[in-house]
């Protein structure tokens, strides 16, 4: 019998129990990639294998409560937070179902709101809706999305392939949806108005990196990939404890946008903390050896996707996981938004 | 602007809502049933189809709240709900993933019941546990689980095959799970100890009847076939709908449990209202040519499976859905249990 509550064991050992749980029954003969990945992936057609992936997002917790965010971006964020699970196995959405918890006195116009977001980010996708359910709810306004994508079966990029002596990578930039949602929360004031707005629209829209999770894939380069959901210094133990290795990450090379610095210089803040600490970036975490990394960035480049900046490289598994800023090399703690433990 | 809120519209208003906002978008080439069935098929590999499913519940909507019921009966029923739409499908459920949504104060002790109810069942079928995800909420526990189960191709039984002159058949008991609630929210006392746990157990641990799906859709015999969630009333209705029929059921032909009979005596209830529109019964409503009831019937007798009975005949659509009495022939009025009207 254990008596504590799940606020005091937090996220991540409930999912490691959940796996602990079940992990051991049933037949795997058509799993590609099993339990832990971003996704998991099962046999298709045609070589073609089916990525199937959820992630429920709560009003209040994963975004504001429903009178501080607009309909829109609670769907589009919804979906779009499963799509980057797909492009982090460097897949391509195809299908969603749905589930909704209500509660009874949402307006019908808010909900449009929210089919509307998911329509939009279906439509830019082109992501059939196969089906969904809708139930009330006496606590707050829930959306559940389960999507498949599909990706062929020796383009599936894991976690798990990083080596000792691989250069780290991530497209874009990094902590702008943290400082964004600062901005919304109302601490921040003085920031410039399109700076806000692209600040804001990271935290509310985040632009899930198909293209370019597509491409990497298929460029035979990359050893490991995942997509930043719990912030970069969560993310970068997620894929050294699936690939047995350990990694520097160079803060001086972190990409910040000019907006991050300039919100973070008003709030008298560190830009790489959001950088590294802020989570829900949905951008692509990646490995490669280190004579492909030009490479890999010049593919980037030459398709029109979001810049790959290098930021660290893989070590052995005995070096930790540590960060190298001016003053010195520092162990990187764990620091991850675990979500019973904000 | 709709200024209407959830709960005046309804639960299938707001489905139909959430279809028409989305049904259009995206590719459909690999899809062998889409949206409005009980579950979607996409193509998977060598002629057979993976099923894809979801359906949430949600404490103190779908089940008593809390501390009145058990994380065994939580975890089990998820899982059990989802079953039972790959079973009207024809099909064998192979993979689950699972979303928890989980108020901070929850024992941990509780949340491993649910996940050894979902492993019970789990290891029933053979369902493998492919993923999930957790997150906390200020409102009551729900689990969303995502189900995908197989089935070859030629073998899918849709809602839409029903013809006038079909034979309406349906597996096991009804109202047994209406009965059940009834019984667990205390409005009923004085029933036998063995009949009180057999009606709760219908409410809380439904057994999906896998089997007596895949041995239907084998058999080729049937036309049409769904699961019994909301109510033998309800549920005639969407199959009519599909198939674009009308039907009659004949009352006293329902099949009913001496254990419901005993509750209803002493609750001064008429079964056939739990019967028709309890809804949650998890039974499958199948509907085969007149000829072939008799030969679908012993197919099911000879494997073990629940008993078959006729209850009624689809007619034509112009006829609409109508139930046979001993005082006379009426109307069937839609009381399909509604998640937001009730």
């Amino acid at each position: 019998m254990n008596s504590e509550s799940a606020k005091e064991i937090g996220e991540f050992a409930l999912i490691e129990r959940l796996r602990n749980n079940l992990g051991s029954v049933g037949n795997d003969a058509d799993v590609i990639v099993g339990n832990g990945d971003d996704a998991a992936v099962i046999k298709a057609v045609d070589g073609k294998c089916w990525i199937v992936t959820c992630d429920v997002q709560v009003c209040g917790v994963h975004f504001p409560s429903m009178g501080d965010v607009s309909g829109f971006a609670v769907g589009y964020k919804s979906l779009a937070v499963n799509v980057s699970d797909v492009a982090a196995m460097g897949g391509r959405p195809r299908f969603a179902l749905i589930s909704l918890g209500i509660p009874e006195e949402t307006p019908v116009s808010f909900l449009d709101e929210v089919y509307g977001g998911v329509r939009a980010l279906s439509e830019e996708y082109d992501i059939l809706v196969l089906g969904g359910n809708v139930t009330r709810t006496s606590g707050p306004l829930f959306v559940d999305v389960f999507l498949v994508g599909e990706v062929m079966a020796e383009k599936v990029l894991r976690r798990s392939g990083a080596r000792a002596g691989d250069r780290i990578l991530v497209t874009g930039h990094l902590g702008d949806a943290a400082a964004g949602l600062h901005s919304l929360s109302g601490s921040q004031t003085g920031v410039r108005e399109d700076l806000y707005a692209s600040l804001t629209r990271a935290q509310l829209e985040p632009q899930p990196r198909v293209a370019e999770g597509i491409v990497i894939a298929e460029s035979g380069l990359a050893t490991a990939m995942l997509d930043i959901s719990d912030g970069l210094a969560g993310d970068i133990r997620h894929l050294c404890e699936a690939s047995d290795v350990g990694a520097i990450l160079w803060e001086s090379e972190l990409p910040v946008s000019d907006a991050l610095l300039e919100a973070a210089s008003l709030s008298a803040k560190n830009p790489f903390e959001w950088a590294l600490h802020g989570g829900e970036d949905y951008e692509l975490l990646v490995t490669t050896p280190a004579e492909s990394a030009g490479a890999l960035q010049e593919i980037l480049r030459r398709v029109g996707g979001e810049p790959l900046t290098i930021i660290g490289e893989i070590l052995p598994a005995s070096q930790g996981i540590s960060l190298k800023r001016t003053d010195g090399i520092f162990a990187l703690e764990n620091l991850a938004w675990e979500h019973f433990s904000a």
